[in-house]
């Protein structure tokens, strides 16, 4: 007998199944997802917690009509799995593969594309509005974590819902954690919900009734037995209710059964109802649920020992984390902030040595960057870890609260340029042109690893905003110059050669380094200089560029869109320049998921990329 | 005898006070206020309403160590006339006078520079924190009013202070309105609170208690009776209470001396406290308490009739206001979307012809944006209407639920380039390089009010997103050239000179326009043409500038910083460009307060400018 699973190419495969097939349905999802994403790599642990719940969804509601929205989105696959896309697992985040988060350009069951947290509430909202406009009658369900509930968006998005009464079913995934432990007291909050000892009761009392169900009663009645009970089953949280949310919970989400029950409910109520579903990440897989941190984005791993080949060579993040461990070693003002990551910035070790000078604040970038510029008013000299993208949140935040007021906030950027898998949403190719234009803004990008503590030490020294772009692992096998002394605003002359100028940084420095071994073979040996300095600019050696007759190209990991190139190419202008010029970047366009190095090379930003377009130009 | 108000040169003037005496001296301020406000302008009823809460914290705290944070910061007049300032309101938000915002730079009492809204949180909670590091003793408060707690970052700090238990003060200044009437769950909740009738048994309660004080009795003694009898006085607010934070009230924000005994229990309290204030806009001047909307931010008006000279000409907000009235009737998919602006944005008229369509989701940018992306994956046609500085809080959702999923969301940006008075904060100078670096964003910019409607019918036909900025006010007194059909890309000659090329648009063109009469008569007749789209560049109308002799000079309202003239010098150059280029905007700085007109001088923008720069390039 085949699988259950291998005759769902489809949703309304999953809605003839009875619970007990749907149990083994579960099963043999958890089974396929376990062994698919241990070859790929991926999500794992918070795709193995929504087994279940995503189940009893296809089981509830009718996708060809209701509309699942899931926030951020990693926790997609078994919903990907069971819209026909289970074939597709063997490309999952691959170049030209199957996508680690939903796009509506994949599939008209993936209702919005997501990447990062808190924004299901105010997607499905929107979706839910249109539908009473056009008087349609559908349900929208916005799945989303407890953590992804930090976020101010979700909150702000739950009191508009809360307010007009519009009605969304909002699915609290509550697993205790984000990617790291959740923080906050809307945390404490559910967590002090989970321990009402009323929680078991809920759950023995849907039982019950779901006997009486599977007897043969009508399961309207069932339901409307249901709506009269409900008070008496569940806990009372104020705090949902208080913002004008029916809530109902908590309830197992592993019990497909009681789970159908709720969702049967929830479609009665003509009010936005929050329905809190208690997950364990990793369920299913004893190392994932033993340690869901590691197992919340893998690479391949082995399914016995649950080992991955993941180097262990310095990258970027821990290249930081050491850094700010000495550093903070040497002055007591410097003090970290991450929002939500403390493992993928590098700062878990930090966090460990320096508890009181360390603060997790959440999912919420907005908070971090206005509470690091009120921690810098205080004369502290904080240090905000983040990823290029989500600094994109705080992107008012760092105008006003930190530039504005010119504060000596240093934003330690990881993930700056590519990082492959994750996609569009999760490319850092933006925060060049956004922190470019803003006033009081300084951005540097190390050249090297080594260089990370020596331009932490010296933006720690300013006395005004500093960002330090870098990018998601480490270096490439190239022999580096030696690290020198960082002063304001002046570049570094790698070489001098002829003909041809490059002007670049970071990583894209390593690249045209190696881009050089290839040009030479041809000949050609270009000058090259090391942007140490994003902005400013260094403007002396722009005006001895500008004065030479070579050809100047510019390289930088970001959209060529009011990035790098365009501030030199005004620069050069205004300077008299009149050669050949070529901005090599990102070209007005979204970048999509797969390997960086083929990235790379699509976008012609691998070393031989660069040869060949350096080749062209010196014709 | 000499008013009290005038023997207050810093706060501790006011720590010597009797309740008499401080009842006194709210009175003079409050008549100062109106005076000094009616000549000026300025922001009326948002001062008027937090005249004894003001005195209230001044009268608690000691300022010369504990910080008040003035959340938004348009509030914060009475802070500056009992901080030394008085004097100085005569200049009150004009050109080198003094600001209508807390500035670090204006006195060592204004602890955080504000503007935008919901963000006084977060400072306060860094201050708290870098107090404790240091182990040094003071408050911190955050006077917060109920519009602004519908910002999401607001919640966030919340969360981040309920979790970690620092001290903060956090006043909640209900008035009951943001600007507009206040929406979301949140202001629901609220409004429960304020209608028990424990509201008004606390205010006597604690005059009783008062009572017994001034009789003697040790203040310890009073506070320590009230520690043990809160819990019997307030009324419980779970929702504060859920996310950790110690609730107390409401109480009357006009009744200093209840306000006092509250503060100087929220003294001893040692965890964060949300301390409930419930005060009247416009407090004390009829007509404002009657229209608090009409007197928030006022221009200078008569004291006896409260009429101002405000022109009832056409401008943007209007005309836009106009366009969506009439677009709607035609087209039922097309709604409106406001985050606390009805009326600013022009959009209150709409807003009382289509109810159902029109959303005020409250003081949350983010929430709109990917709001009107979900409304856009319906298939409706969502109009966004939004203040240029407000998007920058949603810069990250307009790139990943707009823009990555290309939705047909329109953003209708106003107060585009300066808005004068309100300063750094609200100059709305940097939509141009934020929006331009996102692919898949189109942006267009009406030369006049008349091209407003025309250009939301194209935007509305887009399949992907588009913006539409347009400034503060109306049309420059010119005769604009007759209104063209728009097509995608294409810009508009205005008219063909000779030897110098201008490429500006909106209200630059206007100013362009105005230049060029004082150039016509030096014998200049530049070549002016009008950059409808912002992005994309009409490439074939800049292949035919590369290819002529002229100079060329971009004109925009915006940072020049990752701006338009550097997208338009880029294609230029690719296309064979040599000659002389200035692009003219703000040069890498924000840009102060001030009538816009002097602002435009002093940046070289305006008529006479243009025509002196247009000069000098033509030598």
């Amino acid at each position: 007998m085949g699988r259950i699973l291998d005759n769902i190419t489809s949703p309304s495969g999953v809605k003839d199944l009875s619970n007990a097939e749907l149990e083994v349905l579960a099963s043999e999802v958890r089974d396929f997802l376990i062994e698919s994403v241990s070859k790929t790599g991926g999500h794992l642990a918070s795709n193995l917690g929504v087994v279940e719940l995503t189940i009893s969804l296809f089981k509830s509601f009718d996708l060809e009509k209701d509309k699942i929205v899931w926030d951020v989105g990693h926790q997609c696959y078994i919903h990907k799995i069971l819209t026909g896309r289970k074939d597709r697992f063997v490309d999952l985040r691959k170049y030209n593969g199957l996508s680690g988060f939903p796009k509506r350009c994949e599939s008209k069951y993936d209702t919005f594309d997501t990447g990062h947290s808190s924004t299901s509430i105010s997607a499905a909202l929107g979706m839910a509005r249109a539908r009473d406009i056009k008087k349609e009658k559908n349900e929208v369900i916005a799945v989303i974590g407890d953590g992804a509930l930090t976020g101010g968006m979700a909150l702000e998005a739950l009191n508009d819902a809360g307010f007009n009464k519009t009605k969304v079913i909002v699915i609290l995934n509550d697993n205790q954690m984000s990617i790291a432990d959740n923080v906050g007291g809307l945390s404490t909050h559910l967590n002090k919900l989970r321990m009402e000892p009323k929680y078991n009761r809920l759950k023995s009392n849907i039982n019950e009734t779901l006997k009486t169900s599977k007897a043969g009663v009508k399961l309207a009645k069932v339901i409307s037995r249901f709506k009269d009970s409900v008070k008496q089953f569940v806990v009372p949280s104020m705090l949902f209710e208080d913002m004008g949310l029916k809530y109902i919970g908590p309830i197992d989400g592993h019990d497909i059964e009681t789970m159908n029950e709720v969702l049967e409910m929830a479609k009665e109520i003509e009010e936005p109802v929050i329905i809190h579903v208690v997950t364990s990440k990793g369920k299913g897989y004893e190392l994932a649920e033993k340690n869901p941190n590691k197992y919340h984005g893998v690479s391949p791993f082995d399914l016995e020992s649950g080992e991955s080949n993941t180097s262990s060579k310095m990258n970027y993040s821990k290249a930081f984390g050491n850094a700010m461990i000495e550093i903070a070693k040497e002055d007591e003002r410097v003090v970290a902030i991450t929002a939500a990551m403390p493992d993928g910035t590098g700062l878990k070790e930090f966090s460990n040595i320096y508890k009181d000078r360390f603060f997790d604040v959440g999912i919420a970038e907005q908070h971090a960057t206005t509470f690091a510029a009120g921690l810098a008013a205080s004369n502290m000299k904080p240090v905000f870890a983040v990823y290029s993208t989500f600094l994109q949140r705080a992107f008012d935040q760092v105008i006003h609260d930190v530039c504005i007021q010119n504060m000596p906030v240093v934003f330690a950027i990881d993930r700056a340029g590519l990082v492959g898998e994750d996609g569009e949403t999760h490319q850092g190719i933006f925060d060049i042109s956004y922190l470019s234009q803003i006033p009081n803004m300084t951005i540097l990008a190390p050249k090297h690893t080594d260089e990370v503590k020596p331009m932490l030490e010296f933006a720690l020294k300013q006395n005004g905003p500093v960002a330090i772009r870098y990018p998601r692992g480490g270096d490439s096998n190239i022999d580096i110059t030696s690290i020198k002394e960082i002063n304001y605003g002046k570049w570094e002359k790698i070489n001098s050669g002829e003909k041809i100028t490059i002007i670049t940084s970071g990583k894209m420095l390593q690249h045209t380094l190696l881009a050089k071994e290839l040009l030479l073979k041809e000949g050609i040996n270009p000058t090259i200089i090391n942007a140490t300095f994003i902005k400013p600019l260094d403007v002396e050696m722009l005006k001895e560029v500008a004065a030479s007759d070579n050809t100047v190209i510019t390289i930088e990991d970001n959209v060529t869109s009011g990035g790098f190139g365009s501030y030199v190419l005004m620069k050069l202008y205004e300077n008299g320049f009149k050669n050949k010029f070529k901005a090599m970047g990102y070209e007005n366009k979204f970048v999509h998921q797969g390997d960086v190095n083929l990235l790379y090379k699509e976008n012609n930003l691998d070393p031989e990329g660069i040869a060949k377009a350096v080749i062209e130009l010196s014709k």
